[in-house]
């Protein structure tokens, strides 16, 4: 309904409402209600008043992150199944408080829909019903209740997640901790998701599949992005970080970032940069989205090859930063060369 | 930039980035700094890292709520001054922990703006500009530092707040209190956001004046609502308050919903409903945006006449809810009528 509807509305008064949303939030209520239960006991009260009631324990403190998603600008409604969406939007969250270290204690999600995608079409589930189910998916795998958030009919598909997590006070990683000496390490393997994305808009209006891929398909490294939250969790708990970020938008762009919070310089070392398999380094430097995490320790931290099955790789090293040499530095086959950051950035011209 | 441009950004790798987002997140950073001091302290770290960092004080628990505006919807950009879609931005959210007596913490904004509305045009501050003005004068007053968010290019205009407050715990107002027996309350006067929003719909398409009106002219209480949360937080301290929720779909549709989550029915006395100067009572009754404080308080309960300047009216009681009786019903001139849910609700068709 437009603003000028909801106006005339007002003035008509008293006139019984069709209650369209409030069937969706009854619905998504129900959805959520089982989940609120797999959190380890922060949420004392969801959906239903005007806030969400939290609780975190003694000596903790509060991380807090919240990321935007716009149809044909992080996910489009035309390539990305819809439970994709859904999980990539929770994803996207987690990640952050992977990044400082935290654990999640609750999700909240504003949802703005174009009133097709709320409704069931030739008999199949509703887009919005599909969203739930990517997104609930990971918050159940990840323990994370879903505890809150708006909906709006809205012209444009858009999903805003905000999530609260919790960590020891002094415990938290943060960008700005790294020091010149240290070494610089990645989770996992790099470009599978923008190899996954390359694959995606190589299959765009080709007919589509019964099954959409899921997360063991060679899209799944784009589609079904793993939040690093254990291995975030571990590196704080046991101070083997001294800094760490998640990478959103590229290793090249990331890394520059961490070495401006930290005031440093960085080197990379081009053959120990772990490559999904399939993906070239340029995908590895450049691509975005992997929601690896990029962490520093101290170089004679015993930081262990992989932590929850996943592996932790060195892959070159912090130095002091100097006028006129680049921030960030890429050795290969003996050469050194600037790493300029190859991702991107919204409201660039 | 489009998801498919992106992609060819990073397949060409290496190239040096507009700095256009960057630039706007280091003037809005700017602009914020000063402000992460107005806070009591809460805020530890802000924007420039994954999750900004917040503490509480033991015993209190976290009252989150998060609210979604979108152009065409909730504000007009061809309407609304930018002060004042960045004010009643904030504002909405404010007002929700006002409901529960919390008090705020740090606010989080996602935005999304087309890019006109981040440059200057004719010489004028640009729109986004404006925004913040209006935004950071109330987190200002209401001390409530911003502590991040996200920023998008996006083809529909959009701000996602989220508020996180902090409140002692058992003290948080719910609306599942009320009790049969209880008497009903507002603060301040209602029907006054209608009344501007009606001023502003008859002004639309005439020439602009210099200045744009501000929260002392007729359309205040429209575009420069304040919300109650020193009404809030005193109801809840002085445990004064069995449930409250604040009026933000009207009296009529919000009641309803207090009534529903409490398990009672209500009635609502309309010689005592008090109108805000030039507002008619059907305006009063079923007007939105008015985020007034709806509460119950026990029939003895010595509720003060205002607080904080805000005046406290009793409109009304709380009953059983019998079988074939409306929810709200309506007394006026001797006569019982049913009061009927005439604010909206979204996705209705």
């Amino acid at each position: 309904m437009s603003y000028a509807q909801a106006m005339t509305t007002i003035k008509r008064g008293g006139s019984g409402q069709a209650t369209g949303e409030r069937e969706l939030i009854e619905r998504i209520r129900g959805r959520v209600a089982g989940l609120a239960r797999v959190g380890r006991g922060g949420l004392r009260l969801g959906i239903g008043d005007d806030c969400a009631l939290l609780r975190i324990k003694a000596g903790e403190e509060l991380a807090v992150t919240t990321d935007l998603a716009l149809d044909g600008r992080h996910f489009r409604l035309d390539w990305h199944p819809a439970e994709s969406v859904g999980h990539r939007t929770l994803a996207r969250g987690l990640s952050d408080l992977a990044a400082m270290g935290a654990r999640p204690v609750a999700a909240f999600l504003s949802l703005g829909l174009p009133p097709e995608l709320t409704r069931s079409q030739r008999r199949q589930k509703p887009w919005v019903d599909r969203f739930y189910d990517g997104l609930l998916a990971l918050a159940e795998a990840c323990e994370t209740p879903l505890a809150g958030g708006d909906l709006a009919e809205s012209p444009l598909a858009l999903a805003d997640i905000v999530l609260v997590g919790a960590v020891r006070q002094g415990q938290a990683l943060l960008r700005s901790g790294a020091r010149a000496g240290e070494a610089l390490y990645v989770t996992g393997r790099l470009g599978g998701a923008t190899l996954g994305l390359e694959l995606l808009a190589a299959a765009a209006g080709k007919p589509r599949r019964q099954k959409p891929p899921d997360a063991e398909s060679a899209l799944g490294p784009h589609l079904y992005p793993q939040p690093r939250l254990e291995q975030g969790q571990t590196l704080a708990r046991r101070r083997l970080a001294t800094a760490a970020m998640d990478l959103s938008d590229g290793l090249s762009l990331d890394l520059a970032r961490l070495c401006a919070e930290s005031g440093v310089a960085a080197e990379v070392e081009a053959e120990l940069v772990p490559c999904f398999p399939g993906a070239t380094l340029e995908q590895a430097l450049h691509g975005g989205e992997d929601y690896e995490l990029l962490f520093t320790a101290r170089a004679g931290a015993r930081v262990p090859r992989a932590i929850a099955g996943v592996p932790l790789t060195r892959i070159g090293q912090m130095v002091k930063p100097r006028k006129g040499r680049p921030t960030v530095t890429l050795v290969k086959e003996g050469r050194r060369e600037a790493l300029a950051a190859g991702g991107w950035e919204h409201f660039a011209s």
